[in-house]
């Protein structure tokens, strides 16, 4: 058990959760611009700027920290929360942890001898964070179908981090699981899951491409951030075929898929939607993790 | 192959499915009273009620077959299709299937030599069911919860055929399952899934009350038709716990759990909600066994 | 926590683990017939039989229990430990427990007013045993194949207890597992766990005749007391397929599979001999369960 | 399909399965040195090393290719097989693929112009072979212990290829299964698989030393190549538990757990050993991913 005051200043109910889960871990814990968050616990310590960050040895920024570079993000605080007044009130022993930190933000804080770093950054979050996607994109899967996941024929494009999660719980419920990948490493990985590669990558006669295999996928989960399904593609796709795209940059193109009127669903940023609670347990393990490695 | 002409009569979208997927396997299909089912294939072959029943040789009423004993269950239909008419019209080979069919509407069909049969009464489709009901549980939970299923304190009450699809699916996804059981040989069979269970055995000293151990659930299914979540199981419960009741006789006190402001969903007929096209699929499993049963 | 002194009187290094595991559980164990006995954890308190049945209130007799009706099973005594002085010491308020008790045993003790009870009669036992039973046959198919059970072709005939464990331990392992079965709701059953299956019902014209599809299996396990494996079957087998019964009553053909070269293993019993600790202490479970419904 | 003539030159049963395999993969296959090898076919066509090399645009050496740089490694061959000999008549547009090859031996490939590849480098065979190896090790689990592996707590040291596959193995027959790992991703991962992970990061306060946990376990699997299990880790643990150690470097103290009666069981290779037909057949995918990737 470490021994810290943190304060979770602005952002949504995601920052909320934080502090109620680093508060009921036997932390303490000082919440700013959350007076109106509803899923702060109601006897949760607030102060304002100035107090918070002066007592306090870890503050915690939302996720993203800022949309301006001038406040923080805080759509739960009537006042505009200033960087500059929490660069300037915070002790030279605190460190400051915000998720989506741009460079200029980094920057001054540098500039002024102050410990900050990125959460997002953590490999560990980003693993951690396919669960939470992998289950909302199900979710989606579940409710845009007539049918049960059982026995459908999916297609995971990609074997990366939700990739891996995504095609392994659609196999255990009972799904047929095609993952396509463009390297033989991840292809043995998926044979040794027990789920069916389709081999992807373009330096080999052995490549399968998409737009022979297509016809048979009932559901269709993107996790590639590039143009996979182009035009080529989706004209052998089912009619029926449910498209979810959870890549960061569109896999699936949108113009196509609606003039051939194939249902296309581009969810984003899931674990805040669909389980910020969760979310917000994942961003304390992480944060907890950094602090460890600080000492 | 068998060879049959099958006269699809009435019901909802699920006989509409059903249509389709009898005409996909190759063969031939008459509906009839399905005009405005928007899932039934605008290619198939429809009839009036005497035509449909006079040219097949399996007739299938919908689930449940009627609600007023007159008339065929038919919201897709303009005009009343009477029970009446169709034992009438209905040849001496012909068999007539249907689901939840009363006692009366089966002695009439006896007296007049009619050969009918009620595919509810199946227990392989009783199994089958299990799997759409599992999913739609695991939809609701997904839904209505702001945490992963991965990592969540699960309770399945119950070790029957819902039960033993439900919690293995919770298991796969990363919940901590616990399964309650009132049998030895239940409790053992939960062992054997990896699952924990819990001995609601009235007759032994290593019973294990639910009062005591509810505490920690994030999210409790009941699948037992019986009052098992009075008062005194749910005043222990987690003001968070979500609770949904699959049981056909309510397993949860709805007043109690509304009183201590405990969410509580009770959800019924989940397969034909969430599923309707594997529904209809699994109908024409059952169907299709009857007649290779009949031969 | 049970108050209760057990006797554990004769058999093999299972009873000796017996002993062992009840006492570590915290019982008073007294062991007798066992001095020899390899298992025995060496502090265990031994008595002649007159004194282990005079202070106890619990004997455990072994499994089976006797071979002659005379004396109990002892390989491991020098002296033979008589039944007729067990029951003439044994106090009335002391329970016998004795696994494959026969009628004349149980007869005798009852008309002498002596409370007797056979574990092995309990289904929560049974299906116990499933577990070891599975992995060893799983460690028998490991042992005599040159290749991985991962991407081999399994049959598993029967879907009671042991089919059912041993089919899902394969299939997780990464076989492609068939299970055959008579009745549509076992065959409903397989099909939810996503095994398929092989339809063996004589009533039906769906049937599926193990002889015309016997020829893609590398490994067949049975697991049914019946003959089903006869020479029209097995002349239709893989040369190198690998069979293990696992069946009471053999369901190979041996002579034929003896003729044609196919390697046949007949594994009976094996609990006891692949797991001998774990199967003491599912006894133990079994006998604590039978204790508390007695009082 | 590709359209190769191989040649299969030297080495174990493997070899023989290597042309076995190809052959029945539909490909023209010349073996050589291996008349007396128990595992080809008979029907193999069988050359000297001269007309092999001569008649083949694919050659494969086995694994390992040379013992002493001289000689092919062919114990089922009278007659020594000399590499100066294949070098000498390959053709030019010839590939030659070996498992193990030394610099020396590529060097002189590369320096007459001869194209060689070490099919062991490649990242998706070390993948695959993970698999045999980790079915190998649960088979020396099975047959070491009195014990089922199901309820059994087990720990795998290290989060590579093998503890990936195997620590789910274990998990899936039911095992209480630790992984224990250096990195923070790496034990996402492992939560992310429901395994517990345990946390051997030297850089962090959050370490859990396997001294302070070893106690626990009743099987120990070490993938890891670095002296993990010393003394002061062997002292906590129980004597009675299996330990074994599937890495290249020793990563049990071999002395210290003799002395303490510790039973240490050193595996490896066991690919070749427990399933060689799988081995030979993940050689040939590899071998075939090469040519395809070198067309």
């Amino acid at each position: 058990m470490l021994d810290h005051i943190f304060a979770i200043i602005g952002g949504d109910n995601r920052q909320g959760y934080l502090a109620n889960v680093l508060q009921s871990d036997g932390y303490k814990v000082i919440a700013c611009g959350l007076a109106q968050c509803p899923g702060l616990d109601p006897s949760m310590k607030q102060m304002d700027t100035k107090h918070a960050v002066g007592g306090a040895d870890v503050i915690v920024l939302p996720l993203p920290v800022s949309t301006d570079n001038v406040t923080v993000q805080a759509p739960f605080s009537f006042e505009p929360i200033y960087l500059a007044e929490i660069y300037a009130c915070v002790r030279s022993d605190t460190m400051i942890l915000g998720g989506k930190l741009n460079e200029k933000l980094t920057a001054a804080a540098k500039s002024r001898g102050i410990l900050i770093c990125d959460y997002l950054d953590r490999e560990e979050l980003s693993i951690l964070k396919a669960i939470p996607t992998a289950e909302g994109a199900l979710e989606i899967a579940m409710r845009e179908t007539k049918h049960t996941i059982f026995g459908s024929n999916c297609l995971v494009a990609g074997y990366g981090r939700i990739g891996k999660i995504l095609s392994r719980i659609l196999r255990d419920l009972g799904a047929h699981v095609w993952v396509s990948a463009r390297k033989y490493p991840d292809l043995s990985m998926i044979q040794s899951e027990h789920l069916m590669g389709i081999n992807m990558a373009s330096s080999t006669t052995a490549a399968e491409p998409l737009s022979s295999q297509i016809d048979k996928f009932d559901i269709i989960f993107n996790t590639v951030p590039a143009m996979i399904f182009d035009k080529d593609v989706l004209m052998n796709a089912k009619p029926t075929v449910l498209m979810i795209d959870l890549a960061s940059v569109p896999g699936v193109d949108f113009d196509v898929a609606q003039n051939m009127g194939i249902r296309l669903i581009q969810a984003l940023s899931l674990p805040g939607k669909v389980a910020p609670i969760t979310a917000a347990s994942m961003i304390k393990d992480t944060i907890l993790n950094i602090l460890r490695e600080a000492m």
